[in-house]
């Protein structure tokens, strides 16, 4: 079967395997004060213009999300994101479960507008009652979205605006962000990001490590011991050199960047190959991840050829997802070119 | 001014205030051990008819919720309820601050319907990725709602049933619960409100009492430890005769109800009164709430004379909220309508 | 039966009960925004010397510490107490349901010693590992303890000493407060408390209120968005003057220093007379609470007569607790003495 | 320098990263569905002689203590262990985040016996407040300790008759467990802790995995919707396979076990050498970590030639901690026995 489920069914780049092979038996400090993890947080800090920022390596996005939100905002103020936002639908409550409120506003194809986020401000605001209910304190959002949309430099700055002027949080989910980032008419680069928002993590997982998401608190007095709250979410990393060797390769020579703009590039190939025989797109999506609207009849032909991922009924049709990674090649392409014809 | 704010602004009944001087020297057993909890207690499993329900006095609307819902799920276990549930908008995170989700369907005048709660239910479960989800596990109304509004016999039922198809509990808020089976066209009791819900509260503070509340859950095994989990919520009374001498009182000679019927009756005089005086209502309400819909210049002509609460804005008209209570007389109504003119 | 079980066994101080009777049909604003609660807040800041002190009023010791706490410090923080402190051992782990590690250190009579606490602090910051543990932000004291002992102006001020070298808060739990303060000895005040400590309760339940405690806030900017934290506790009160007027009422000339006195009194009285009786103290209090040590033939023989608390046993023999109140008469400890002959 | 700081400085077993290197470019079912984690679970559940055992591959000591001990008992319910345990000491707060309250009793170099746990649990079943209190539910001892001590199979039962007799859990957090069954006269095995326990981990982080611990729940109906916990804990692996593979090699052909031993019999070589040499050791260690103590001037004059973990402060001398593992080479045990001769 030819496999276009998710982007995290590879392994990892192989440089990072030769790496770990190459220092297997170097005996590493733990906890992630390695040279390896040095090494990266600088690079990390160099691309983001950040020198100063915290740079911290998790297993997740769940976890990370937990971790960043749980040590940004107090455990009594609330998180708003778009309803289509994984906090809200695939984290089996792990927001709630550090005792945030999580409130859903409608959003756009996944993405949250200023617009939006500030009707929604001024209107609980301006209520008698604001004080009974749980108070927002941060805005998330993902980069690129759960429906591989990505935001322009002039709506995040828009956002910001927003947080701003009701004292907000911005902090953008970058599960995919790499496959974002070098998308088709992406105006936004890391350095922007890590000025715009108050944190952000640039996803690993889903883009060429084996495991690993780099969280990125540009402004290091945004949180205090990190460190600590890390290892009480059970998400400090003994081995602190495992996550820290894969960002320091990822962001060696921009692999990250070349590994992301693989997924993106045959993304478009496969959109462009099914728009020339004729397929429905749910959205337009510029990133790694493309939904497609197939009749039954159509996706019963082809549903044990290909392996996809179910998204959502559309009356008598189904939407489903079709993504790339950095592993994909331009030939699997053409194969499922072959099979949807 | 003519306080129609709120049903909670005055004390208690006189009943109760005479209780308390009578007894005031005694020495009592402390936590609800003492004679007047257990009165209580006897009474409302008489009226129950639930003989072995467990009945713990708490004192406020919040705080019964997070412990009642608390101690019905588990922490991973997320709750349905409509948009305008307490919960979901008033009570501050309470709910999120025990670990659990809170999820607001639309609802139709305060209401959730059974057909509302089903769809939503049917969605979830037959996605694939329901595992990753917080899963409902409780269903949280109020009676009256919000709005005023009550269930009747047959729509209890039916959400009971689609509680029973997806292993649901079924929880009401009863805040004022008195006014709601003391509604116009109410078929519903107490003991009926037994056998169709997991738990339930009946509310003294805003229903004659001086504060307390009565959680009832009918089937004790439906709960463990509940005392030491009232206490770790910080919802333990150390006199607990202060509020089981209230409920002894209230539910002495059916008062509780006399009282209810108080409310309802005057706000139906206030509703007829405010109809022939041709007033817009925003929804029909049987019970002690009732919601009108002013011009801008109406309500500046009446604000400095009267008490209400601000509801919202519809279009450029405002929804305002007059309340009745236990302790509301005919000739105050009287008064309101000659203002309102 | 003569019952010194406990300090909270009768209902309230009849000027109390007098009040509610009187304003029982007036009609008061909601959440504490009444002018009792007003007039309460106002005595209150004056007696602490603090006139911009945050003053709410909560129902219930476990409560107010719950609220206190998770106000004070960040949730990944620890609090260190007395192995004998409430919140240690009889709270049901409502500390921990916030989220927060409670350290306890054996402590001395129910008190807790400036050395102990340095010794403690120095050896885990000392500690390589202190960034993998829970680490301290505030000290719990009790004042009077769960012992009837009492702290003096310079324990205080050197426990004072040693939080601010290692940047920790210190809270009194005041359930008794009263009673500790018309102590034999005493050279504590109010005023010096407010200055000495970052929040403390004037516990009401215990000392001549129906309920209700006054956590006591000397400098607001300690804690954010108080009123939204409580209310997330479950622990606003609708009907704030309730604790308001109770309040109002124990600080209005002295009544809450009065009714302490009579307590401490008739406990010196109850300990002097047991004394010529050559009954053993368990240790030396100063205020209501008087803990003897007594053989199992003398409990025997006096079990049935006299209500009392058992606090421990102590080799063969056993220790209790007799408690006098606001409320007890000189001629109930001389029934007791009698008995005890 | 020569390094005997941890049992986690090495990467990873070769064989683990070779296979790495040979599935890599496989497209594997996320979430822990895939081939190798479902190989790995078949040999553990087999090697645990427990069929139907719940394995679940997490990252760490402290997440999966998390894990596992919130999905065993009740929020409100509270944990038992030795004042030496890992989460009693040295995991920030974890369990306390997720509400609970962790006991610690004395124990002795590092172990909880029967007897402690028996006595603390009759004093405190037995005491008339004990409603008050947060009340254990599972005790939580360590496999090796943290002293490197480990409990024999007579010891194990006696804390399960003790455990059976209070209705007490029994948990095993094994980040060593290799080492521990590995040691000299360990009469234990993984289908004894399988039979003994009601949950336990052997941890593959320390003991030849690059990072990974496999949770063992040998009766699945002691737990729900794990799966959902896991993801709200932040703790779900998208790569499920990178665990999997790592434990399916560990346990083929029993190289867990021949690592194990191999840390073991350096450790007790370098141990043998020692003694030998006159050193004074803190305690008896049968497994991978050894304890000395050492005078100021003997730790100054090799501090920079070896590396170690200091342990604390005896009178005027030092403990440290020299730790070997699964790669140590008896040739570097030869190298510090010259240094430290």
């Amino acid at each position: 079967m030819l496999r276009f489920d998710s982007d995290y069914m590879e392994t990892a780049h192989p440089k990072i395997l030769e790496k770990f092979v190459q220092i297997n038996f170097e005996k590493n400090t733990s906890y992630g004060f390695d040279i390896y993890s040095d090494s990266a947080v600088k690079k990390i800090r160099k691309e983001c213009n950040a020198e100063n920022a915290v740079v911290k390596f998790l297993v997740g996005g769940t976890q990370t999300n937990r971790v960043a939100i749980d040590a940004l905002i107090e455990p009594y103020e609330a998180v708003v994101c778009a309803s289509t936002g994984h906090i809200a639908v695939h984290e089996a409550g792990a927001i709630e479960a550090c005792g945030h409120k999580v409130i859903a506003l409608a959003g756009d194809n996944g993405k949250l507008s200023a617009r939006e986020l500030e009707g929604y401000m001024k209107t609980v605001t301006a209520d008698e009652t604001y004080e009974h209910m749980a108070q927002p304190a941060l805005v998330y959002i993902s980069f690129p979205t759960e429906y591989g949309t990505v935001y322009s430099k002039e709506e995040l700055l828009s956002l910001r605006e927003v947080c701003n002027e009701f004292s907000l949080k911005l902090y953008i989910d970058g599960a995919r962000l790499g496959y974002g980032l070098m998308a088709e008419g992406c105006d936004v680069d890391l350095a922007f990001l890590a000025k715009v928002t108050d944190a952000f993590y640039i996803g690993g997982t889903k883009v060429g490590a084996m495991l690993g998401e780099a969280l990125v608190i540009p402004e290091p007095t945004k949180v205090r011991k990190i460190f600590t709250q890390i290892k009480r979410h059970g998400a400090l990393l003994a081995k602190g050199w495992v996550a820290g060797v894969q960002f320091d390769t990822l962001f060696d020579d921009g692999l990250y960047y070349k590994l992301a703009s693989n997924a993106v590039e045959t993304a478009m190939y496969l959109r462009d190959g099914l728009k020339k025989l004729g397929y429905e797109f749910f959205l337009e999506s510029p990133t790694n991840q493309q939904f497609i609207v197939l009749t039954d009849d159509k996706l019963e032909s082809v549903k044990d050829k290909i392996g996809y991922s179910f998204w959502e009924k559309l009356g008598d049709k189904t939407v489903i997802r079709l993504a790339t990674s950095w592993a994909t090649e331009k030939s699997q392409v053409d194969e499922l070119l072959e099979i949807m014809k």
